[in-house]
């Protein structure tokens, strides 16, 4: 991991001064970083003499190198083919160890791993010194996505895509060379960790300015609402801010400032139509709800314990969850189709609650909760008051705990939908396990400020998870400030969320024309940043593998979106696409999503072709 | 746990509605707290009319009601043994869990402590209900810790030490009564948290103001330095402090800004005389200095290792380490006494590391690493560079990790002593497994701001530090502010740290001078925030048992130290005391400090007398 120290560097990793010589050369493995190398040749091109990335990208290096000698195809393919296969074991090997074990075993495990990793090592290098990798080649065409060179065929595409596939496998790869300096859990969080921002890392060091860096990345993947930071500079510029005590420079309350709790009480009344007014003792707010919803996992569920999930959902919650407290999300797998019992593509019912619940019971799991999201994100489902209930009487009828996730509350858009708070129910069924999580990071479009809130009607489970204050708290300045803009009720009702909402309805109607024009179905739901669109018409076959592979072609044009997999969503082909940026990106955005549909659709015509040839 | 929601309920929940009526009438005990009753009433008259608490404390009450009736001493002395005999057999059979156990183990665990919780339970409410708390009574001699009332004698003053400690041990069991809506491990955090920020809370519930509540609590047991809060605040209020813009406001790098990880490589090369630029890709910053160290233990240590700790040491890092990571810090005591090989009292050397590795690798304990303090909390020793390496050197032998935490850096304010940063090496011994943590809590008296900061030369740990930044992470706008004040050079080094050593220097001359008037033995060392000071001459026996009820009898007068226990000391008697606090309430806390020592000497003296005609 010797990366260099620009915004390139980390993205793709200075490799050309180990391989440019060519030919058999061994290569310490270890110098080698293979990520990022997705990047294709095309857009690269575009971005010529405007961004500010080097000329020759190191991957492209690989690929000429790969391709500007003389072989037959049916070697390298060999080659590579035999390569993946190595890959894929050691990838299997590595990722089915099992999360829980007692220490002697851990040990063993740990030692195990290295020894697998040394193996593999020795493979690949020996693979790699054995020339086949740039020792062979293919004739000219540039194995590029673009529509540019597909003078060369299907077979051309085919090798391009497989071997984008391959270079993506050992960027994932590329953890398992960390040296032993880490703990096992170490090693999987980092490589969790990579795999999870890689995008996010490659947008960070390129990101798209419109003055600046009209060829960088525009990052449709990350939920941020960019739509309204022109309000909110405004009301965060006003003098009223700036205010400064004693009792903000120092430690606080473990739960968070009292007045920010108290503000987010009455915030919370209000706007989730509370039949009561809501007791500041039963807030917690924490760096975020990732943090919350962590805390909340590790004080509610001992490791190797479950909570049910229905999917799609937003994978990050995995990282809060198993990576740090072990506690499993067990999927409730949701269709696509309309089937028996659901009026409506990605309906969750108690059927299905029951169904998985009974499930991982036969399998031994514990299952300690139900996790919901409303608005769910990313279908952008807002559930009815009698679906809600039916939910909570299901998880009161199991004595499972109810975290729901409110996230979007604010940012439901169409008129004609109504958002029912957990917090507004006249009655919880089962009050005390019943824990609802909110922040500003979405509806007020501040992921920047690192705040959330759990508001909880159970003393015990607040005071656990404020425990987590001690390593999670929000510097007091930031509570000031957020306690603030909370307050200001004029700003937010008459200014703000007018604001917000007439801006999400027209991305999120130029974004939905868009697609209706290419044909492409998505879920039109109304509340969220986001739209859950299919795109299986443009995989074949439709495989995670392909949708993957999909997902790499938009970021080769500088483009970035969520394919389904991150969600857990069951079917290959899903795609998630936040529409609240602003509209100069958003329209490049469309284009560069439009180029990259087009050459994709190019592509299957050939190998289409192809295919009946080979037959 | 049905606390009040002002200040007092925190400390002094209303518990008197369920007892006042006095004899054996059956208590739900759940709706029992006891915690915080260790609160002397003579503390409480002198602060009639001045604090906010109410006049009539609820565990005065209790108190009032066990003494009000005609009983003999000796009845009532069998029932509290009785009870506390249960009480400590429950603390055994509930604190004896082994920490890590593979699943069905954990599951039997929770059955078990929840069967152990409803015995203890059981047998309380029997004891309770006997009527034997308070149907049973004493003589009128109240049993204050005050020296007004010492008309009773030493059994009265004994007896009220036994009933203060058996309440003492009542709150901190007061967990164990949680529901079973928590985990395990959420029970653990849950007790750990009460037990270790009882006393903060009970600061931040009736903290002493100089104007509006001067006998609110004075806490010299938390480490902050308030001796520059005039000029922290007219820094941080000026213009270029408020700068706002996008990105600060948006999801960023989890490692930290750019711009503040570059502001603080700049700012460790100087203030850290690092003999090379430091690079800002070792460095990773996260909501303060327990987070930074927790994210360590985690990716460095497996569940179950260890990291050797010279102790006494600040026992925050426990927190951070054993409770979310369940890595266990092994002490390495030290000795107050001056033995062989050591210069000076709780000298840490190579012998006595060597010694602990081995007895830890004995007992089948994998040592990971090895955390290091300097400047030393709470002993305030600055290590000499020959010390430092000898240090590193034993680590390297071993091939353990050294975390160095040097959070109080710039806090050397006697000029004699010279700060040596392990930055400031000319070669690290091992710098793959050195890893430096800085904050500006100490530094800057900003606790508030929660800033933490890694340096590491270790990528990789770097990098699975920084996945911790999508919980732990800090708000852009601090991360500016925090950027701007590690910046200005000119007004660090003009303004703010001359007048911080000058102003630590007098507090710190101010306190020792008291101490030397009292003939109080403390360690003279000229860093930190604290001095660590001998009190066993006022504990009869020297226990850690005596210890703590020494401490309450520092909170009942409304003062606030540091127990020597809380920092894993071997031996009882010490104490660490903040002296980084302004004139008035400094003054006053010393007053009320004297005051205690005064009873304390005046109780034993009784006991004294009365033990030979026990004989």
């Amino acid at each position: 991991m010797d990366e260099t120290r620009d915004g390139e560097g980390e993205v793709f990793p200075n490799i050309s001064a180990d391989i440019s010589s060519a030919g058999p050369v061994p290569v310490p493995f270890s110098s080698v970083n293979w990520s990022g190398s997705s990047q294709p040749v095309e857009a690269k091109t575009k971005a010529q003499g405007m961004s500010h990335q080097s000329d020759v990208l190191p991957c492209d290096q690989l690929r000429d190198q790969v391709i500007g000698n003389q072989s037959s195809h049916t070697q390298l393919m060999e080659t590579l083919l035999h390569l993946r296969q190595t890959v894929d074991d050691c990838i299997t090997q590595l990722t089915t160890r099992p999360p829980q074990l007692d220490l002697p075993l851990e040990e063993q495990r740990h030692n195990q791993a290295t020894g697998e990793q040394e193996a593999f090592l020795r493979r690949v290098v020996n693979l790699l010194q054995s020339g086949a990798m740039w020792g062979l080649g293919l004739q000219a065409p540039r194995p590029t996505l673009g529509p540019r060179d597909d003078a060369g065929g299907g077979q051309q595409a085919q090798l391009s895509r497989q071997l984008d596939q391959l270079v993506h496998q050992l960027s994932h790869l590329e953890v398992a060379f960390v040296s032993h300096d880490l703990s096992n859990r170490g090693i999987d969080i980092s490589a969790f960790e990579r795999s999870k921002f890689q995008d996010f890392k490659t947008y960070q060091g390129d990101k798209y300015h419109e003055d600046k860096n009209t060829m960088g990345f525009i990052n449709l993947g990350v939920s941020e609402n960019k739509l309204c930071t022109d309000l909110m500079t405004e009301r965060l510029s006003r003098s009223d801010m700036n205010h400064l005590e004693d009792a903000l420079l120092q430690y606080s309350d473990q739960r968070g400032q009292p007045f920010l709790r108290e503000e987010v009480a009455r915030f919370l009344t209000y706007y989730c139509k509370s039949p009561a007014r809501l007791d500041p003792e039963n807030v917690v707010v924490l760096s975020g709800c990732c943090s919350v919803f962590s805390a909340l996992a590790t004080v509610l569920c001992d490791p190797g314990e479950a909570l049910l999930t229905p999917t799609p959902f937003f994978g990050g919650l995995v990282m809060g969850s198993y990576l740090y407290s072990k506690v499993e999300l067990m999927p409730v797998h949701l269709d696509s189709e309309i089937t028996d019992g659901s009026a409506r593509p990605f309906q969750l019912t108690v059927d299905k609650l029951e169904q998985a619940l009974l499930e991982a019971t036969l399998k031994g799991k514990k299952v300690r909760g139900l996790l919901l999201i409303n608005p769910q994100n990313p279908l952008g489902d807002v559930y009815s008051r009698d679906s809600l209930e039916e939910y909570l009487e299901f998880a009161k009828r199991y004595n499972l705990h109810v975290i729901i996730d409110e996230l979007y509350m604010l940012s439901v858009f169409d008129d004609s939908v109504t958002f029912h708070s957990v917090l507004s129910m006249e009655s919880l069924p089962d009050p005390n396990r019943t824990h609802m999580i909110w922040g500003t990071s979405k509806d007020f479009g501040i992921s920047g400020f690192r705040f959330g809130a759990l508001y909880t009607h159970n003393k015990e489970v607040a005071s656990a998870v404020s425990s987590f204050g001690f390593l999670n708290g929000i510097s007091g300045i930031t509570q000031y400030k957020l306690c603030r803009l909370l307050q200001d009720r004029e700003w937010i009702d008459k200014v703000y969320l007018p604001t917000n909402h007439s801006r999400l309805k027209a991305a999120h109607r130029y974004i939905t024309n868009k697609l209706k024009a290419l044909k492409i179905p998505f879920l039109n739901r109304g509340s969220g940043l986001y739209v859950w669109m299919n795109l299986k018409e443009y995989l074949q076959p439709c495989t995670f593998e392909e949708e993957l592979l999909l997902h790499h072609r938009f970021l080769g044009n500088k483009l970035i979106l969520s394919p389904g997999k991150t969600y857990m969503c069951k079917e290959p082909g899903w795609f998630r696409l936040i529409f609240s940026d602003k509209p100069l990106p958003l329209k490049l955005a469309m284009h560069r999503f439009y180029e990259v549909l087009a050459e994709q659709k190019r592509d299957l015509r050939v190998k289409q072709l192809e295919d009946p040839q080979k037959e």
